[in-house]
């Protein structure tokens, strides 16, 4: 059967989709429970699984193969067969393509970097148009099962539209990047907010699964934030949300790019703490901090007070379940926990301190992964 | 028809309540706009409004009273009887009880103020019971038509089993008001968060009406904040949220009686304003300021700055639509409104600076009325 059928199968059943949804983002599970989870009957289940298993996405785990207490029992969960469909992810940065394939549960497959020498869309648009190229004719022989690309730009985008409105690091303004990519390479492109994707993938796929509430702050270049309230993602009436980079913890703090000070961001972001430290690079000051040097080592100590300063807000203003924080920044996360968290602590009002903190490094990957998270979400949920 | 048929006319039909909370939330409308936005058939809707007419519950808008473009179509709106059924609402503070009668649209009607001599529970409810009968025996006999009281606390609230978790001012901790105010008065009684009751009022019948996120920021003796975000009011994973008052935004402030410092409660909670102007009372520091002293005036326009940056901290984060900005400590918003509005334009970030504010004193009765809110809401969503 080819990709094209398939889509006949998710977009003429809702419950199709619904049920091929619950088992990705939650694992197998019988029909008598996707039916109590999803408010269907069982009948309802059975009639609409038994498509999507003739076209290959499920399949019924057989009673040898369970473990647990339900081992043995005649009603046999369905699972998905992960493998049914690829999607591709790509992560644009100012001076680099990060892309890989991802399989229905969002596990990637494969990897691939491209540099980018120059930013302008046409020569951005060859070199993703080359990458999935690459990444659909390698090994692993995904071209066949595979008919979406997603894509993950910082900066202001529109989901709906495909559209970067501006992306600072490309230096991009009104871009159609969405119709531009899906005409070079023939595939039905998603384009959004990097850290939006980022967060979707948590809430997902990730440690936010199934959250009603939830948090991702990432520290690099920039301190964002993705947030998830009430079980939906939160994205700002006014078309700002998240930006937990621009809350100001200091009155007497350092001039921020935005024309503020003291912001968490002009405290803790990367060129911040290279103009701190008085070193040329961030790598040359994670060294100096590491080999002790205590006006080095004192910088990252004020930048981890700030995010924890921040996240703190967060957690005072809407509580999330969880709060993950991650990003390149934190390939030093030693210099940076122990601080995030005192800051943390320190700030947060009563039983918010009770919000568990995440704290670890993220490989540049996992912002395409990302990307191809929105891209399967965007397959089963169509309107999301 | 007495108010104990009511109850079987909305119980019964959820189709019912959902036409009533309509009516009442957004004003008078025809069948067909009330099907198309319940998502009803109108056939469904004229079924389910029969009852609320004979019970008195709705009216038929006459042709001849309307105006505008629809005035003289046949499909005669329908509209909510105000008076058809009452609601008390009740404040409590450390000091005093503050009551309101309020009709279905939250209209006050009428409006008590009782001094409490005492915060034990045997007192605080013999006084409740005192007043809710003054207010029902008084002009307007209200007795035969109001069957619900709702109370607003602040503190550690649940609503949900009515219980007072912890309140300081009235130095409670773990008080079932809901069923002691029940078993003392025989009406039904609803309990909340004093800032919680105040953020429904506004987004069911206020500035927020409507909104799919919303904001109010109380200021007084402590800095609050009910949020609205994803159509839904936030109430935090781990039982807390709004707490803007303990953001802090000056790393160098004032010690703050949550054990950090530089909150904005250290900064513009009231009694730090007394603290700071010197004054014995808040009133003669407002004194003091409106007189031109500069040392008073500068206490004030800090307090407001750190308002202004505690709203951006909002605005940033969650992006509501609206704010609106009130509480017995803006009954001096003549001295706070300029400092809120430049810390909140200097913070703000992008378009996040495009969020209106309203800024406006809050009377003493507008608590009591939050809390009628409540109790309305909790008549026509039982399980809101
Ligand atoms: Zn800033
Ligand atoms: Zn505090």
């Amino acid at each position: 059967m080819s990709p094209a059928d398939d889509y006949s199968v998710l977009a003429s059943s809702p419950a199709a989709a619904a049920i091929l949804t619950a088992l990705v983002t939650s694992g197998p599970q019988s029909r008598v429970s996707l039916a109590r989870k999803l408010g269907l009957s069982s009948a309802a289940v059975t009639k609409s699984a038994r498509p999507l298993i003739d076209a290959g996405y499920l399949s019924e785990l057989d009673a040898t193969e369970r473990t647990g207490p339900g081992a043995g029992r005649p009603a046999s969960p369905l699972t998905v067969r992960a493998d049914r469909e690829f999607f591709l992810g790509v992560k644009l940065t100012g001076d680099e393509l990060i892309g890989v394939v991802c399989d229905l549960t969002a596990k990637i497959r494969a990897v691939s970097h491209r540099p980018l020498r120059s930013s302008a869309v046409v020569d951005v648009l060859a070199e993703i148009t080359a990458m999935t190229g690459e990444l659909l004719d390698g090994p692993g022989n995904y071209r066949e099962r595979t008919r979406r690309l997603g894509l993950a730009v910082s900066g202001d985008v529109d989901r709906a539209s495909g559209l970067v409105r501006y992306s600072p690091f490309l230096r991009w303004r009104n871009v159609l990047l969405g119709k531009l990519a899906a005409a070079a390479t023939g595939l039905v492109v998603t384009v959004e907010n990097d850290v939006k994707a980022l967060t979707t993938a948590e809430h997902w796929f990730g440690e936010g699964a199934g959250a009603d509430s939830f948090a991702l702050v990432t520290v690099g270049q920039g301190i964002g934030c993705g947030l998830v309230v009430n079980g939906r993602p939160v994205s700002g009436s006014h078309g700002v949300a998240g930006e937990i980079g621009h809350i100001s913890v200091d009155a007497a703090g350092p001039q921020c790019h935005c024309g503020s000070r003291g912001c968490v961001e002009a405290i803790a972001g990367t060129s911040y703490i290279v103009a701190a430290a008085g070193t040329s690079t961030i790598d040359e000051a994670v060294a100096q901090a590491r080999a002790g040097d205590p006006r080095v080592t004192a910088v990252f100590a004020r930048a981890g007070e700030a995010i924890g300063l921040g996240i703190a807000a967060v957690a005072n203003l809407v509580g999330p379940a969880h709060i993950v924080v991650s990003g390149e920044g934190l390939s030093a996360y030693d210099l940076f926990e122990p601080h995030i968290r005192s800051g943390f602590e320190r700030q947060a009002f009563g039983a918010a301190a009770d919000c568990p903190l995440s704290i670890r490094p993220l490989p540049f990957e996992e912002w395409a992964r990302g990307a191809a998270a929105v891209s399967i979400q965007s397959r089963l949920v169509p309107l999301a």
